[in-house]
């Protein structure tokens, strides 16, 4: 298991769809980055000037958007994640 | 439903005329960037070093007035949106 | 009517007088931008890390000087303004 | 009368001699930017995080020394202005 | 021993299998730079503007992931460690 | 007199020797940049986000350094000050 | 004696052994920078935005690391030292 530190979050990424160009399956890099996910773990969140810690608003379970350029990739038992501050997240999908 | 995270706002852009140059439809990236939209979700606000929350002053259903290069396009539901900080908003349009 | 967010003002830029150079107007982007302006609108201030917020000390009529560089500039009801934080302005013309 | 916001000041810039240079008077752009002036206008002062209000030190009338960078050049009334914060100031001359 | 500063942790870096391609040992500036470590040391924290120091959340013995370019390398005892803010550890592996 | 504005002090640079290469007076520009001095003046102190006012450390007359690169120089009554932030100073000379 | 500035600390760095390639003893300035030294002065420590002042935890006589591009050298006594905040050291030795 992942425990995210402070105001970080863990994301799976969605499954997304192959992308082919006529017919013709496009290479990895040439895919759109992804932008939603699910939320897989939350830290305990930031912590204040005034020592109050903010508890973070969402929750393991959340669908989030975020910029595509969002957070930083880790591996964990062979799956890839995105582990970014939870202000990097843009909206909660509902 | 898109709920925004913090002090953000989600916006539905307006819809802009078609501009043609003599006749020519211009093709979309040669369109303006739009700045004026409807506010169509908002975050629960920005939270201080005094740990209090700051409400937002816009609310859902205002026009508003934004900066060209403010906020992250994000699609939902077959629609674009632009989501941006609340503090990038300029004016509201009453 | 423009309602100005957090700690901005709209300001009405002063007609500059057609500049000429030997009898010869010149183009709009050969003249001087300008320094000066009255305030139409004035946000509600911005609000501190103490959660009090900043009453403007600029009002509605004031003339007022700003850098040349500063603010943003914003379409209402055909007539063009300035967009900028108080802070943004250097002085009140009195 | 120009009255500064925040904590700016406005400098009435010192006369500096014409400089010449083995008997030929030197062209503006060619002379040191001056660091001296007189206060003419003090603003009310910076507003700390905790909402209280910095009282300025220098006061109308002090002569003071500043970075030639400093400051944003104003014309009010035929005459040439600084306007700069207080911080920007480096001494009084007393 | 080391005893880190502030709000700093010491990381004992994952030995990373040889890598080869085709059978051939990569030299050590062609691996990839390790992303997951043990904390070997933990520092008494970072002070905050009230005053207060905010204990870490790592321990100890503690499984951490890292950005790649976090921290600084150094030496002790012949063996080469990492020194990084706690704020700069991403995940703890449970 | 010159009265540092905040937390600033005035710094009478040491003379330094005239620095020889083989016999040959360097030009001034040729020569290390002075790096030790004498405080002649010091501000009121630097304001806090409290309000309060810090009283600096050094006093008139203390023997400090300061990396060579710090500071604002000034001239006043034919000699030449640097003025700088109490801050920049690295050490007393005791 | 040297009494350093707020939250610097004075550092001693240890002479390196005579580095050789071949025999061939190495210019001063192919050298490795040290990274570790003994503290031999502790400022007041840095004050807070709340005025207090935070007590440095290094002491006099404190093995420390520190990165090879921290601090500023300093001659004192036909010495040479580093100045640098207490935060850019990495670590004590003990």
């Amino acid at each position: 298991m992942l425990q995210p530190i402070g105001d970080r979050v863990i994301i799976e990424v969605e499954d997304q769809p192959e992308e082919t160009v006529g017919g013709i399956v496009l290479a990895d890099n040439a895919k759109e980055k992804p932008t939603q996910g699910k939320v897989v773990a939350v830290g305990a969140g930031r912590v204040l000037d005034s020592g109050e810690r903010v508890a973070p608003v969402v929750q393991e379970g959340d669908n989030v958007m975020f910029d595509k350029y969002a957070g930083t990739k880790v591996n964990y038992a062979d799956q890839e994640y995105l582990v970014m501050h939870e202000n990097d997240l843009l909206a909660i999908v509902k």
